[in-house]
């Protein structure tokens, strides 16, 4: 979690969704454009509240696809001059995880890691900006953790909220207002229990394992499936179906006895969704494959 | 605290400072403008954002009297065809209150209560758009609540933050994308508790009596003298000085001594500032003028 000089961190107000707007009022040069992955819910909300300021151009979209995959990404379709290129590390609702950074040479990535920062380690020198809604790994609701190269300040526009100016949050130290507080005393006290963990690299090693007991699962299994392409499956969010729509509500009902709540799928997908943030213990994983057995056998 | 039909009450992220933004966004029509009352630190902060979005008239300050009193209104100043007037119905740094709201005609009001919501009876149809940050009496920080009335949304600017967009979040019923949900939960917790204080007319009288006994003793001492002008006397905070500088540390260094906390004034003001929101029962102003009459004797 060490994070280098060159980079300014921001505790700010609010959720991920205020950052959609803030992102090119900071970044977004007059007449310039930035380049953006559509692989997910949160993304095309990203791409579509940018499209309000300026020049965006979609390089990629899954959509079509239902977002069962991270859209393939043809380099050549990149614009070299771009302020920035954009995507989403982890696509919650769907299930799905870039396995590789893309490479955009000298223009600046910016990443919403909402639902995967804190879950593995990654190199900070890869982003312009990482930044993050803290309610999945961090603490709770209505904080972002906004992680922008300081080379990228000193560029908002005239009429960018000063809330939403990183620049100016970063003179402030994140202190223009009233911070949301208690939230990030919660964030500072989930970080202490992290470093308990051995850090972003310990959790790393548990959240590998905790998702390899359902995918290894759901592998070996005729009745249970999962639509994402193996090769861009969630380690935070799992999801997958039954045999039909019927026997999913009979799982989330049956599970839900058993104190495995939470299990319905995002209403977008239907089907089942095991999210297993940081905080869920490898137990908790290894009581649900226990269930989702048994819940094969009674239903196959 | 009922809250009429025609109105819309949001739940929304971040605090006031956001909002000095959203106002405007919101509410000031192309080629139109806005009427401002400076009367303290947030009112003329509300004023300095507003103006990134258009053309804003202060029809009043009192700034150049550092804010003593709130300024003189004069209603041939204010115009007839603004979209909206604007005011901060009570000064937290200053410790000055609106004895009275101004009449501006068919031009909706638009107020920040930040620090005096909920403390005194208020007709909501007196206001256009009512608002709040949650820190003082509502609940914890990173929350503001903006009831609006409901012919005024629908006229959002095509480049207002979503999460900005009053309609938007009327529709979405506050949750456009997560909301400070911990926050929201302290803030029902705190209207339970108020309700059982008898509501806002039963907490209305206590907040009379707290501020009053600080008043009286303040006006009765040769040794104590408080900077604002009488009439326009916060109830919730109340500012006050001994008669050097040095005094003043020497008192809040001694109170603190005796669990009385938070006393240091505003560094814009120095002196002493004694903020008894709702939360402050009349035990806790009871203990702090009893030491400041000791404190009288011992120093004068």
């Amino acid at each position: 979690m060490h994070i280098p000089e060159e980079y300014s961190v921001l505790f700010l107000q609010g959720g991920a969704t205020g950052q959609f707007a803030a992102i090119p009022m900071n970044l977004l040069s007059e007449g310039g454009s930035a380049d953006y992955v559509d692989s997910g819910n949160f993304a095309h909300g990203a791409l579509v509240e940018a499209k309000k300021y300026g020049n965006i151009h979609c390089v990629a979209s899954s959509r079509d696809e239902n977002y069962i995959r991270i859209p393939e990404l043809n380099p050549s379709d990149f614009n070299p001059k771009a302020d920035y290129f954009y995507i989403t590390t982890n696509n919650t609702i769907f299930g799905t995880r870039y396995p590789s950074l893309p490479e955009t040479g000298s223009v600046p990535l910016v990443a919403d890691m909402s639902s995967n920062i804190l879950s593995e380690v990654f190199d900070i020198r890869r982003f312009g900006v990482a930044y993050a809604g803290a309610q999945k790994n961090v603490g709770p609701a209505g904080l972002t953790i906004v992680i922008v190269r300081r080379d990228l300040l000193g560029h908002a526009r005239a009429n960018c909220p000063k809330v939403f100016d990183w620049t100016v949050m970063t003179d402030k130290g994140s202190m223009l207002n009233t911070p949301p507080t208690y939230a990030i005393y919660m964030a500072g006290l989930c970080m202490k229990w992290l470093k308990d963990q051995g850090g972003v690299e310990g959790i790393e090693k548990v959240n590998i394992e905790k998702s390899q007991l359902l995918y290894d699962l759901l592998d070996d299994s005729e009745f249970y499936r999962t639509p994402v392409v193996p090769e861009f499956r969630s380690r935070m969010n799992v999801t997958f179906t039954t045999p039909n729509p019927d026997l999913d509500a009979a799982f989330v009902k049956e599970a839900s006895k058993q104190g495995l709540v939470s299990l319905k799928g995002h209403r977008l997908v239907g089907g089942i969704r095991a999210s297993i943030y940081n905080a869920m213990p490898i137990e908790g994983v290894k009581k649900l494959t226990g269930f989702m057995k048994q819940f094969e056998i009674e239903n196959k």
